[in-house]
């Protein structure tokens, strides 16, 4: 989508700046203008980490699920297990690490099922899907500071119904398993 | 999803203070205490109006779609028509002004697909999706101030395999055409 024309010309970025800092992200005022028009707007930019979200099978084919309480909607959530990708790691290394720091659940192929964009009018980051096949509990999690989850699987169809019923509600989880549903098609196989 | 139980118990939310607001949202950091544990901590939290994403379609079946650069990630984006609900819009009226202003399409049936948590980690809000059937164009495009948006259109097998091969990234896009695709299976018909 690399593209400017003529009729769509890309706009040039300006100066930037910090409106606030968190832990998790950057607030940003950047300064755009129009190479044409010349007209000149600040636009907010949320800066942040890239993402991973992870889609693991048990050897039976269900997917490991996590519930936990989220913040930003002041309620808990049912979705996949996932977090923040490190500087430098690999997205696949990132799913594995945080399906094993949240779940338990380890070993297996893996790999990337697809990236997406979270927010492209807002949010500069990716947000990575990696697939996990034959994934077991190892016991070994490692929750951050106050996280507490509750673990569980499930079939796979059944999940992608839950994605489309509404009781999964994280649009991430969403793309995971649309992205999910692609590939299992494409492999003409039934997990469930 | 909104049980509490002794092992997950509710977090207590307290006090709430702004870091920053811009035109579009809030920066919040967001007091929490653990019922049980007593442990407390302050989470960031984007506070922000509702959004809807369109799904519409042509008397031929084809998708509408807009093009335009998007300053979060610096570069062109191919999408849905889509914005920001106004506060008391309901989200379909919101969804055909959206299809109008953007593209200049509408008329037809439409209703809610469905309606996710954007990020349910560190976003209060909601995005809706909503799907307009036989929306035709009618030339009255309303670009907010700088907007500028290449519309096209395209067989809705072909925008879906789009989704799917990562021409198109923007992740609430996603999650409207996986709404749509169970929506035309459920329906068993093949719109292209």
């Amino acid at each position: 989508m690399n593209t400017s024309s003529p009729e769509l010309p890309r706009r040039v970025r300006g100066r930037q700046q910090t409106l606030a800092k968190t832990r998790i992200l950057e607030l940003r005022s950047v300064h755009y203008t129009h190479p044409v028009r010349g007209t000149e707007a600040d636009y907010t930019v949320i800066a942040t980490a890239d993402w991973v979200n992870v889609v693991a099978l048990d050897p039976a084919g269900r997917i490991v699920l996590v519930r936990q309480f989220r913040y930003g909607v002041d309620d808990f959530s049912l979705e996949i297990p996932g977090g923040v990708i490190e500087a430098g790691e690999d997205p696949v290394a990132a799913g594995r690490r945080e399906l094993e720091e949240e779940t338990g659940y380890a070993g297996g192929q893996a790999w990337l099922l697809g990236s997406v964009h979270p927010n492209p009018a807002i949010q500069n980051n990716r947000c990575h899907f990696v697939l996990v096949e034959g994934a077991t509990p190892t016991g070994r999690v490692a929750w951050d500071g106050d996280e507490e989850i509750e673990r569980s699987t499930a079939p796979a169809d059944e999940v992608l119904a839950w994605a489309r019923s509404g009781r999964i509600t994280h649009s991430l989880v969403l793309c995971a398993l649309f992205y999910f549903e692609g590939w299992r098609r494409a492999q003409g196989r039934n997990l469930t």
